[in-house]
């Protein structure tokens, strides 16, 4: 019984150690991991430039095989410091740690494996819980309030922007043909995209009149409809200012609702109001 | 009589199934008819993919002709069953619902008929209908609203963009000539609308150094004036934000002082309020 | 003096076509010009194209001749109805049209002067004046005044993105070199350019690791200062919204001028208040 | 001590040319230099363009040399007529003004020093102490100001475009391969910024349609998201637009309220009227 307290009081340890990052150990653990996740990252690059990879192979396949060795114990230790482990494990950072970790391990079974090295990159978002501001969560949040209020028009835009894709891309198709690279109506929309978004690649550009007519009308809507989803962004942002703005000081603008004071009939009452402002008398709630 | 009765109501059911989608069945049928509508665009894809066509070019031939027999049992369905026919047969949908239909038939007539499978995108827009959210249709409506708004801005600033384009176009002709690729003044105006929606593409480049100065130019200033359009519609959006929330409920946002209550020295009184809205004690003035 | 009576009556009735849009003349003549106005434009579209100049050569230099006499009377024709001629040689369309109408003439003196025909291109505004309609002149006023009032601030926008332009340039011209294009400062600055405004032709590219970094810098801050005029002009589009809507319907907020009381000398008086709000003395004109 | 007063006054003097602008010395200086400064530019930009270089080396080399002698003396200037040198040394000014000065010098001790001239461009930084419009700074400052309040919100949305751009360009590397350029990780990544952001070069393009599809999300991911930016920094410029109107002059606009005279019925009194602004008698509360 008294190892068994002894091995919670340990565990309790870890926990806070890994999980929170309110202690100086905590911040420390946050602080090495998140530079080991950023060398994780860089290896993996660097493993990638065949170059580097012909003369380091070795150095760079002890170091990936320390940093696996690391996420393992990490893993474990999360695994073992939770009180319920499936909490941790199918969440979204558990699944994610659990890909970072076990590549190298699979790769002697499976090849190619490789692949699952890129899921590696969505630790980095723990940069966020790190650098643990308020703030900056504060800002994410409201990006992310923004981006749901505008949820319905950038569905309608998406549908419209990929509707018309479809159909510019299938003209296209049957207007230009092979020679300028518009070998397929796949193809054909997936450079009608390029140039709707203006990134304009030229692998494929169109080389009849008529297939140029229809592109500067793509460019010409592309360069124009950009403004739709700025302009609902703006707005919203707009909106949550000057909600912030209103809220903040006692101040200027407050909401009001539609109540009518049973005395007077005076409508317009603060929320919060309990009497009438016109006449005083006790409002209903 | 009976049996006219009969085919009225049988008439009344197709109708009901086929136009408005309040009944399960409606529902159903119009999720397998977007369901087919998409599968027609992806068949069209897959048949102007060389590689695909050359393997596969009896299954897909046979499924094109399902498809075109399932639409025309529709699209008799619809004429049918409705009560003025006419009005069907003409609007924008029954045009693009017969073009979605004949391609195929008439491909027997007259070679290159498949111009008209490009229309069958179109019928992709039925996507609007089957969502049937009020809110989807209400925000496209708000885009419209917006877009309608800002009509005449937009005309002055298309043919603004559109003089300049000729402008810049004819001047570039005249400076690069053809070894950029600069072959004629439509390439030339071309390019520019290329260059002025910062799609560029590079499969025409000014080479002189008057002609990428210009080319500079023709950059900063569509770089710049894409502030345009996007202010147009954000001011409108930001507009049309504020007067909906002022309209929404009966109430909204008042402006409210600084004063504070003499009593309970609660703040944010009305303008024109005389007694407390907490309290109900009479305000100073 | 009758002659002259005459003469002048006839003048008047030239004046009132040409320069006026008023009377069914005018306007058919307004019209009758800008269809010829475009037709010259189309046509040294045309003149441009070598394969259409070479099989229709002739019919285009008859053409272009018509339209050159024609241009030809109707300058004259604006020169000996007005008043004061050179109110019109030296205005802004004056000039233009003058430019447009020689460069046919004085060819058969310098070779290269079609040079002058990029100029006919201005010649397009016109369709403004015929358009003729306020709330199109309207609006671009509008735009001419939210471009005026961020004046100041787009000055400084286009020194900081030009200054950053010569020093990335500069940058990417050592590191990059010959190889990838980067042949000379100029030509590094046009890149730097090209890439600032996301137009990305890609005749140019850096192939170096560290020139690819700092393009990715030069990207990244182009991608972002792109708010900065879109914000600008956003804003003052917005502005001016909220002063237009506020001017409209007489609530909410007024225009207040910058006179004192004579007796009071409290300031902030509505424009149209004839007594001080403070004190009711009565205010100056 | 006499001799050391002149020479005080000497210095004096020269502090005032140099560092101030409001004598007519003074502001003649500050342009001079600031051509010298233009001129110093234009001239490594013709020493990197080979053909001039090859052509007039000498008459180049001779300038720079002028240009050189004229910065060291206007350096050394600057630190004796100052009375603390150390303050002038080590601002930023004084580091560009030595940097911009010396690299011919040291282009006889280490090859390659001409890295440094680079630096010179900073120099034309001075063209807004030269305006010394305290609108320009004042402007400038607004923007500073918008984009200090949107610090943090820009950095959020720069970590996530950077980890989106690890995690879609590791992607892209698996799928594409060598073929179609995505040679390394590293490359990858540049290649995903250069999408994200709408560049789009060319010199490196998805060849597989599983690369273009990834390559397509890509895109309408850079082309949406280009609205978060814009609309930040849009909606800090609508803000501060709004707070400084209030602001600025006692004056502009005002809130009033709905109340009418009781004398004159009038509406639209301000806040704090107490007497009816067009008949005068006093206004009720």
């Amino acid at each position: 019984m008294k190892e068994d307290e002894k091995l919670s009081s340990w565990k309790k340890k870890v926990h806070e150690i890994i999980y929170e990052a309110d202690t100086p150990m905590g911040k420390l653990f946050d602080i090495i991991l998140f530079v080991i996740i950023i060398f994780s990252v860089i290896l993996i690059m660097l493993e990638s430039v065949k170059a580097i990879d012909a003369e380091y192979h070795e150095i760079l396949f002890i170091l990936e095989w320390i940093v696996t060795i690391f996420f393992t114990i990490e893993y474990i230790a999360r695994i073992v410091s939770i009180r319920k482990p499936s909490k941790y494990i199918f969440s979204f950072y558990g699944i994610i740690d659990f890909l970072s970790t076990i590549p190298l391990y699979i790769s002697y079974i499976f090849a190619g494996s490789q692949v699952l090295l890129a899921v590696r990159a969505f630790r980095l978002l723990r940069v966020f819980r790190i650098l643990k501001l308020a703030r900056f969560l504060g800002e994410a949040s409201q990006l992310k309030r923004a981006l749901k209020a505008s949820r319905a028009k950038i569905t309608v835009f998406l549908f419209a922007v990929l509707i018309c894709s479809v159909m510019m891309g299938t003209l296209m198709y049957l207007i230009e043909g092979d020679e300028a690279g518009f070998t397929s109506i796949p193809t054909s929309i997936y450079w009608t995209i390029v140039t709707l978004t203006t990134v304009g690649y030229g692998d494929i550009a169109p080389i009849t009149p008529q297939g140029q007519a229809i592109a500067t009308i793509i460019m010409l809507l592309g360069y124009g409809i950009i403004a739709v989803p700025t302009g609902m962004v703006t707005a919203e942002f707009a909106k949550q200012n000057r909600e912030t703005s209103n809220l903040k000081n006692g101040g200027s603008y407050v909401h009001i609702n539609t109540q009518s004071c049973p005395t007077c009939s005076k409508e317009g009452h603060r929320d919060d109001a309990t009497h009438c402002y016109n006449c005083g008398s006790i409002l209903n709630e």
